[in-house]
């Protein structure tokens, strides 16, 4: 292997891609640095990186959300190897081909025309306090490991908890505890495996891991078939409870019993409930408290699943949504995706913390102990969750509340719920087209109405399909066009429009619904035309 | 609940220890900002930010690595609920909070000093990397999702392997591929996954997941026993092969060969088989052309875990140690542990992309597909990992590669494989010490010789464990004492030298040293002297 001595050297990329900042010409080449943290470096390099954020920020209404590109195009302009040493200024180098061959294949999650999935809000708190975990780089995977990152994480997740008015059996105050993890994915996964190990010691003998069987609606993200999957769980015995539109896509209480009954007559073992505050496609709340009177019956653990909608729970306007919450066995949420905390930032809280270090606790003599901790009930989250290296998270969150306040959250949060309904009010509005699923949160499904000519409903799913292919690439090859995301619905394809931008206001909601209306009728004009034309033959 | 109005009202926390700067005060309080992504806003905290973390690197050297605190220290100064409004200039105040409250009661990782458990090595560009894709924040779980970050995690995972040298079937070069994660723990757990359903694929009806056993020595991290309970492998079928001193504690392809043969024997399956590439007590190396040989003969799946000196392949001297590599199914290894890349970075290939997603894969609507991706055979990296949500840990690697080259990592790692040289021959140097294992990278493990005096041998352990305290405590209560861990190896208490902290020099490895013989001189006479007294009575 010989790497190229030079960045742009071995495969004749564009050597214009490389641009040194006039400021950077005048002077000297730094001396070489061999201490590759040093401060003043940091400070020089540091200021680079902020600048060069705040004009991505400035300009960001500017970029069309999701770029016009082909697979390999970004690979293609790459050299093959890295290089074996670095070229003159390399860091201001690398930064102008962040900005002219990444930034422009990127889609922007934070552009204010971002209206797909779910938000991944920014906040310029939650974005520098990643920098300062970054910079400051601890690892408190227990709490001697870094005592004041441990103590923080267990303030914090009662803090937020709190916050969301959760009830206080699932914080430390309250007898249980809560984390700070990566994703729902994770929160998820702990969950299951602390179920299983309990439920299989339970059963110990009569029952093994084959038997136990999860139940969750067809609603249910796949992260928590995923993590069913990862933890043993067979295919085969993962319940997808089939929601109705009549129900609003909410997992029934009715059918979770009927199902739980049928597999324990079969001879099977209910373990798991996962119940969502939220789902993916429509935003669809299943109901707790009948859930976990379901559950009880048959001692399965039962967690919801808040990864988008927990956040909403700042305010108390949507408390009820939870309501019975008490009797859950856990409660999982992602700040990062609605609570201004930038990915990653997933909150676990668990009833019971002993059952999850049970199943994920280990004792190592090579991890250092600290002797003024002996006697006291130390938390050490490596065995709370699948990892043991973890970043210090729960700064990031800490400076995310106490610099914007749980009334600012509230803002934030209704600012968004505001515009939904501002959307929502438009869609009904406009009788070419239907809410398809009324609103809880800040999403909004909706559909265009095939008219009759068209074919009706039997071709609706497809000309909704068109619609959103329209929307997105917008009306002037993109760069002013909103981006949306589809769901399938009891058969029905619906597009979702989820707000939660930090960036966006309400102009851009009006915008986008614009865009809408306006790929609608140029779409309806084409194939009437065409359909028209048909007919003619 | 009632959330304060302000931070510090609600529990009498010290006041004086939100000051804010003079330069804050004489500003108008600024405008309320609804804009929580405003670059001005941001830039402005950005700098204080950066002047923060530049300052922190600039005083590391004054800081105990260990802090002198006791469990509750930080809960006992913080209020209880988060603040409903934040107090004025919260983000100067907060920062401030860092440095007086939360600094103070962390153990400092990026300390020169640091010598404990395995480096979480830091640069500034590694740091800044993490800004930055905190800043852009875009979630590429799919390469629609965002394409030039799947993109560059392509490319950099085989500019990387191609960096240390592993074989091209790893690569997406040679028809394997790589991807980033979290941590080791998350790419064992994700192997040893597409293992199990590949097995209980193969001997489908025949065996279950209740048949499958897997392997490793009693040097391997917990990570891959946890990593097994977390897939379902039941406990009692997972081997720890006992190793020897004779065979500097690596796992014995012929013990492993009579254990798999013996569970074969009893109708179970061999499944997976852990080599790690530098044990986390003594950095052992397990012969991996040898033990895939061993595993082939049962079509057991091989990794490599290569966390920590994963790194040092960068240098082509230590080549070598992975010989036989292109026949493991996967290998990873933690970026963030010795190459620069801040937490969190670890790198995992596979020659075998297909049998990770056929485990870890998942088809949803809701998932918005690029139509311009139709036909190409794009990575869609959510089915490599447990997690849906994941941050663009590509760019912060890009950025290391690019402005540090490949020649200037070897630099990194030849620096601190020479400092534990030099650490080494002085503990050879001392014939009051032993050095227990032979170092194969940074990595120093030693103890004192217990004097006959004493009791030899028998008493060995307990003043090796004294020793580490005293040692940890320094000799000034604190503030320039190294930080070093243990392991316990064969019975053998020994005390873990691990070089790597970026700011380390060799003077910091020298003063380490005589702080050890030091604390060594004064525990022996104090020893001595309560030996003589019992003597005596």
């Amino acid at each position: 292997m010989a790497p190229p001595s030079r960045y742009h050297d071995n495969n004749g990329a564009p050597a214009q891609n490389v641009v040194v900042p006039a400021e950077e010409e005048t002077e000297a080449p730094p001396p070489q640095c061999e201490n590759r943290l040093d401060h003043n470096e940091f400070r020089r390099q540091g200021y680079q990186v902020i600048d060069f954020i705040a004009d991505y920020y400035a300009r960001m209404g500017n970029y069309p959300v999701h770029p016009s590109v082909t697979p390999g195009f970004l690979h293609r302009q790459l050299p093959d190897h890295a290089p074996s040493r670095p070229e003159p200024h390399a860091f201001a180098a690398a930064l102008q081909d962040v900005r002219d061959l990444i930034l422009p294949g990127l889609t922007h999650w934070q552009s204010p025309r971002h209206f797909a999935h779910f938000p991944a809000s920014s906040s310029t708190v939650g974005a520098l306090g990643e920098a300062l975990i970054a910079g400051i780089n601890v690892v408190p995977f227990t709490w001697a490991a870094s005592p004041a990152a441990t103590e923080l994480e267990m303030v914090v997740v009662d803090w937020l908890g709190k916050a969301l008015h959760l009830p206080s059996n699932l914080l430390f105050c309250g007898g249980g505890g809560g984390t700070l993890l990566g994703t729902s994915c994770e929160a998820i996964l702990c969950t299951v495996v602390a179920a299983r190990d309990r439920k299989l010691a339970d059963v110990a003998g009569s029952k093994g891991i084959g038997d136990l069987v999860v139940y969750c609606s067809d609603q249910t993200h796949f992260a928590f078939h995923k993590a069913a999957r990862i933890a043993g769980i067979r295919r085969e015995n993962c319940r997808s409870i089939t929601t109705h539109h009549g129900d609003m896509f909410a997992l029934s209480p009715a059918e979770l019993d009927a199902a739980m009954r049928a597999d324990v007559d079969a001879g099977l073992v209910p373990l798991f409930v996962c119940a969502t505050m939220g789902t993916t496609q429509t935003g669809a709340v299943d109901p707790v408290r009948e859930l976990c009177a379901v559950a009880a019956a048959h001692g399965a653990w039962v967690h919801v699943d808040a990864a988008y909608a927990g956040s909403a729970l700042v305010c108390p306007e949507f408390g009820h949504v939870i309501d019975g919450a008490e009797a859950v066995d856990s409660f999982s949420m992602n700040a990062h995706k609605w609570l201004l905390a930038n990915t990653d930032c997933c909150a676990l809280w668990v009833a019971r913390p002993a059952v999850l270090v049970a199943a994920l606790g280990t004792e190592q003599e090579y991890i250092l102990k600290d002797a003024s901790a002996a006697g006291h009930d130390v938390v050490d989250y490596k065995d709370w969750s699948v990892t043991l290296t973890r970043r210090f998270r729960a700064l990031k969150l800490w400076l995310v509340l106490r610099c914007y306040g749980v009334e600012g959250l509230r803002d934030h949060v209704r600012a968004h719920v505001r515009m939904a309904a501002a959307f929502e009010g438009m869609v009904r509005d406009d009788a070419r087209f239907e809410v398809v699923v009324t609103r809880w949160f800040s999403l909004v499904c909706f559909r265009l109405r095939s008219p009759e000519s068209l074919g009706g409903e039997k071709v609706a799913n497809e000309l909704n399909r068109r619609l959103l292919e329209e929307v997105n690439k917008g009306t002037d090859g993109g760069s002013r066009a909103p981006y949306m995301s589809s769901a399938m619905v009891g058969g029905v394809y619906i597009l979702r429009c989820a707000i939660g931008s930090t960036l966006t206001e309400e102009r851009h909601v009006r915008e986008a619904w614009k865009v809408v209306q306006d790929r609608a009728v140029s779409l309806l004009r084409k194939m009437e035309f065409i359909a028209c034309k048909e007919v003619a033959k």
